[in-house]
């Protein structure tokens, strides 16, 4: 495995070059683009690494499928379903047009940060840190690691700078969906989006949900088997942006990526592998990693199609 | 003059129970909607009222028109269309979609909430409390009512209940198109939407941009007549919301409405006009005041077309 | 008045080499745009001319105030009002959304191709030829110009290539707004846009809507007042596509221009003016055609604002 | 197996009536709704049945699967790909927008009308009605059912009424995506929708594509396995309209369903189901088919994720 891994990355290497590092966020801008990592974490228990797999990025979007898993223990299935969809048609856009229909659940979807946003206020706590520390929590847990922090300096470049989130947070206060203080809420968003990973982190955490929420070493059920795959449905229509059709076609798992140039892959039953390759395409996503991915896929028949 | 707008007012009473209140700010909703007011400035300067022309409204999104001239007075036309374009087919929501294009200059206009807010960034003042001063000096000085003052419960639930107002803000301040602190700016737009105003003070105001800005007993040029065709002009396109082109049909004259109840009608060089009746269409527009007005239309043949 | 049409065409002539000719209709790709013609008609009757006011061109979207006069005196204002709006904001696209919402009437708008080919169906005409040739009439004695005669290959030009507008017609067709054959239907409207004319006939019809369908030499009223004015309204905010509220700052009179390179503008009580320069903007409109109306109004005061 | 499927049609019976049958032709909307079958065909070859899984009913959408895997082995990935996208978030609807932007491949998708429409142009044949037939002799092939006709009825009502799929095929044609003409590339797509079959040939096509195009008896690869990955995950994206997330998190497995009331779905390696029960949701999926899939998916732990 570790030697496939290293022609993958060897192969996959110039498109490392390829694409532009994300710069909406100061602190994104300054990421090394000659970096690329992948760890994937087999059904034995054993993590093969190759490359950069011990550099961190944070998790960005990746927190996503984190964010729906805490809201869905915290307050059930049902709950979570009343403030947010599931479709990947939803337009949420439309809600605000000044004249008009109003926003509704059925348009926000929990990979989009509308509905990420949505649903940190389901999250139980007494205070938005405390939230947020719970969320931080889970994450270690389902990384089997204790030391996961923030990056300190993108949570503030991202508080400093998330206006357009502000937006939506706002949008969603006026149409009755959030109802606490805007930016505590988006300080706990903010902060699970600067969540420091490595790709070792991601492809444990993908394991956990590959392996539906069972603890391969201790048996542990972490979550509730019905969890796991609804998260996996998501990802699968929505996790790789307006290029999730086109990662199912050419690598056929479930996945998120996110901004840092993390991508996180869950093969059900069989795996978890986490990527890093900080140049992204045009919809966001990290060009080298989704490559290796698609190598990776075909020579060990991944797609669950 | 006054027997015509006394028959205009009985023959349109019913249509003061057809609509509904302005319900999303709570002290909207109080609003009587059996008070009927109309009043008439014409050419040789004489005001003409019937019904209930002594009430008080706040003017809400009749103040548009008075932040676009404050906007042009002080900065000029050209930095005024660098920030709002003119379009009423301007897609404001499209701007939202997540994943894609920016908002542009050429989306918003200074009709709608977006372009209203963004223009009062240039009205010139140290604070934003000093630009709004200066604002309702014009309004005063336009309605030769030196008594005007904001409504200040009005002001206080806009303020609280504004969320819609803040998501547009921070959308304008995400693509760069206001620098200044979002609470602050938006203080200024909810201060200006309270100002508390009689048909009375509309029919001065419409006579001014009717008259081209020239004061009738004094002759003084308030200010540019370009401006005042400027304004007319977007009126004619924009002014009555979603229902502007049916206006512009059956009454043919530049106005705006607020979801106060209030319209201000501008008949180009012969008369200013103000109306007040609180109970609304889907559109936004007073149903009373719209009917009035086409019926006056009618009588006086006030379409410019 | 001549002099100052030839002052105008004079600083305006660098203008005409700034746009593009149509390409759509291979037809229209041959124009001459070194072109550029004028006519003025005024209160006294007369014609004034300045440069190639003598070339034809195919009328395109100018004849749609033409179907709708037509649909208007054939059918009535409340047979026309339920078949189309005349709000500039209508959203014709989504009503494409194939999961979705009806089509309906206030999508749609006299000035748009759906709300134009919508209209051809309320002529009166026992065959479509008939409808258009009762169309071809109307546009002749306005125009005072018994000669007038559709260009035979734009017609056929447009015929052979017109798959939006037929997508469009079959679309009013799927929701009911269009019972005829979709062929049969499109080829009046075909035919009415290739209709062939110079500025000096766009100038007379021009002067007919301004006089508000009185015929200045015969007295004769052609059409209701009311008639005239409902089209001037909707030429004011939909008549020159997305440069409708731009135009009505800049010129501030109502016009319709068409992708032929024709403007025709009206103003009220005073003028009828018709221009010709073929490379246009990317909006549609006529570039030097647009910067002379401008010097004209502002060395006329032709806005009615 | 029969048990199991008995138990759910049972359970599920009451949900055949919430629905409404599709009425958009009518023939379509003389179904029974009464009727109510399912079958399956598991990895050892064998169909299980239950219900009314003789009844005939007609493909609709869920041939266009089939025209996807016709047009891959006709011209393959590459040419397919460059005339359809494969993300469910495309806006076909936005390129009907009359100033706007251009229809382009990444707007439409293999699994909505514009996208099925298109791909019938890559069907190798010279006229329509060959291309028509060796799309028959596929679905006979997979069905392994050589006496699969089309429903006369349905096929003459669709052409009848089929103007939506009219606008959308003169679309594509004006924008350069379909070159032949009109109504004869739409009577091969409505000969497509009207292929007559029963749940039992649902189940077998189904079949062959969660084997990955082998035949379970023969051995024979019928299709590259690929193309069978493709379908799953466009089908898994896109195969329930806007109910495709939903069903996704609740069934978790690729399928398609058709406005006749049927539902093709497929379990790779696992199994192919057929269900048919005509009364729609407001998607446009069969209720009481979803409410039989969800339970059998429980059951069975089918789920892929």
């Amino acid at each position: 495995m570790e030697n496939l891994l290293k022609d993958i990355l060897k192969t996959c290497y110039p498109y490392t070059g390829q694409g532009k590092v994300a710069n909406y966020i100061p602190q994104l801008a300054k990421a090394d683009v000659t970096e690329f990592g992948i760890s994937v974490m087999t059904e034995d228990g054993v993590i093969h690494n190759a490359g950069d797999s011990d550099k961190k990025f944070t998790m960005q979007s990746i927190v996503k499928p984190m964010i729906l898993l805490m809201a869905l223990l915290d307050q059930g299935e049902e709950c979570v379903r009343r403030l947010v969809g599931v479709e990947a048609t939803g337009k949420p856009f439309d809600a605000f047009n000044y004249s008009d229909q109003a926003l509704k659940s059925e348009h926000i979807n929990p990979m989009i940060n509308t509905g990420s946003i949505a649903l940190c206020t389901l999250i139980k706590g007494e205070t938005y840190l405390e939230k947020f520390n719970r969320l931080l929590e889970l994450t270690r847990k389902m990384a089997d690691n204790p030391s996961l922090e923030i990056d300190r300096d993108v949570y503030l470049s991202e508080k400093e700078t998330g206006n357009k989130n502000r937006a939506l947070a706002y949008m969603l206060k006026a149409y009755g969906m959030l109802h606490d203080d805007v930016e505590e809420v988006l300080d706990c968003y903010f902060r699970a989006c600067s969540i420091s990973v490595t790709s070792v982190d991601l492809a444990k955490i993908g394991f956990t949900l590959a392996n539906r929420g069972k603890n391969l070493q201790t048996g542990e059920q972490m979550f509730p088997e019905k969890y796991a795959r609804d998260i996996n449905a998501v990802l699968m229509t929505c996790g790789m942006y307006d290029g999730s059709g086109e990662f199912a076609l050419n690598v056929g798992v479930p996945a998120k990526s996110g901004v840092g140039g993390g991508i996180m892959a869950i093969v059900p039953h069989r795996m978890g592998i986490g990527m890093y390759s900080p140049a992204l395409d045009g919809k966001g996503n990290s060009v080298a990693g989704i490559k290796a991915l698609e190598m990776l896929s075909e020579h060990l028949d991944l797609s669950i199609f």
